[in-house]
């Protein structure tokens, strides 16, 4: 069911916001030295990496997000001008989506090195109920959005959240079951295994190799392995993916990379045709 | 308008909530060495903490807190263990209120001594509509809970937030302005003034001081001066503060401290019946 949404932010001790239905709620918090590097990315860089997380977290269960509130912990002697630029890149990820701030914290610690951000994001349905990681099926295809692998090399400071093609695919097919990349296809497929209680094989020579990946020394595994790709994996009935991937003409790829299988195990087709288990985290039995 | 609220938490990239009306967002942040000190408050006590203040968030709208979300920042090495602690501290704040904690994050710093918790909190309106800083009145009588001063004394790792009562009071009477005593009666008294466009005069021998502040060498200015009380600040018409006071028969006390002027200014009634100006944290003046 559609929703009624007016988010309101009232400056009192709380926002509001009117709905109709369903709200999702969900929180991601980043710590520098550990999700950011202040020598590498500026303060505009790591708010908008802090909203697009959660607009990635909205984006699959492909629902649309409306609303934030975001608390940060300040450096010690930080002020008018970081909280500016921690705004512009915080607007700059919602402006994109019609997420509005619509409240926050600022706190500071009395030391440096520590910056902290987290943004709690409200959601409400599109057109479809919100789909969650457990509806995979014996024989879906398993399809990601984008190219994989080599994130760390910047893509995962300015990743665009998949919100408008997650509303998208599934407005134009049953999408059984999705999520976002965070943490790898080879990790996030188990995920979604494990909760439907299926297995998958993934196709090694289908992966959409991103061009950050191919520059290591082992393309396939950093596609298989590499974290924060942001991108949607998801699975749907063959003949679904066969429309999805005839109909489809957004700018974001689509491929499918595997189909789901039976076995409770996450395999890998190799060149060779072989099907051999995946190991967690274990590319390097690939080779 | 009374709000149908369902928190369901579904394990998947977020939470999920079915509401009917306006949902109230606060988001709080907490961090080790400024709002806390793990020498000597336990982690249990930190996170009840970290929910309650937001639970108070909800208390200074008068609305009726219904679902959290928590993330946190762990030291290295903290685990199962810590978790736990965390968990229990956070559960026994919202059982208390039937808040539920219906997801969160879980991150580690790669050092130790940065603790940091983070809770964002949904609230649905009770029976009245929620209460906002800006409505104060002239002629108001100007109404607090509890005892003020020297919660850092141990009260603000334990205090009760004042959602029962918060609720209570706006059914009994039309409460104009509210929120809750973070920052000293001083300084939060100017926020409603400045709001709602009014000024106030505080009776001195009024103040309901704590215990604790009496253990100062300035009680008065304790009550006056001292942060995190976390007791409720509010405004009603006289006659309706009368009949509260007269009615009243929750087991916290609620007391007027003063009365809304138009003057503009944050005004003290000293002992002897002068009335002088109450510069913002200026509490020496008073002697």
């Amino acid at each position: 069911m559609p929703a009624t949404v007016f988010p309101i932010g009232i400056g009192d001790d709380m926002a509001e916001m009117r709905v109709g239905g369903s709200v999702l709620v969900t929180t991601d918090m980043l710590l520098e030295g550990v999700h950011f590097d202040l020598a590498e990315a500026s303060l505009r860089d790591v708010a908008y990496k802090a909203m697009a997380v959660s607009l990635s977290d909205c984006a699959a269960m492909a629902t649309r997000p409306v609303a934030a509130v975001a608390a940060v912990g300040l450096c010690k002697g930080w002020g008018e001008k970081e909280l500016k630029e921690i705004h512009a890149g915080i607007t700059a990820a919602g402006d994109r989506f019609g997420c509005k701030l619509i409240g926050g914290d600022i706190t500071s610690w009395q030391d440096a090195g520590h910056f902290v951000i987290n943004v709690t994001m409200l959601s409400v349905p599109g057109e479809n109920e919100p789909v969650t990681r457990s509806g995979a099926k014996v024989g879906d295809r398993i399809c990601v959005t984008g190219k994989l692998g080599g994130s760390i090399r910047g893509r995962h400071l300015t990743f665009e959240p998949r919100v408008y093609e997650a509303m998208a695919i599934a407005g134009m097919v049953e999408v059984h079951a999705m999520m976002d990349l965070s943490d790898g296809l080879n990790a996030d497929i188990r995920r979604i295994c494990k909760r439907s209680g299926v297995g998958a094989v993934i196709e090694a020579e289908k992966l959409p190799v991103s061009e950050a990946a191919m520059e290591s020394d082992d393309a396939v595994g950093a596609a298989l392995n590499d974290g924060e790709d942001f991108e949607l994996l998801f699975t749907v009935k063959a003949e679904d993916c066969e429309r999805l991937l005839s109909q489809w003409d957004g700018d974001v790829a689509i491929t499918a990379v595997g189909y789901v299988t039976d076995t409770g195990k996450v395999e890998i087709k190799t060149a060779d045709g072989e099907v051999r288990e995946l190991k967690a985290g274990g590319y390097d039995h690939l080779r």
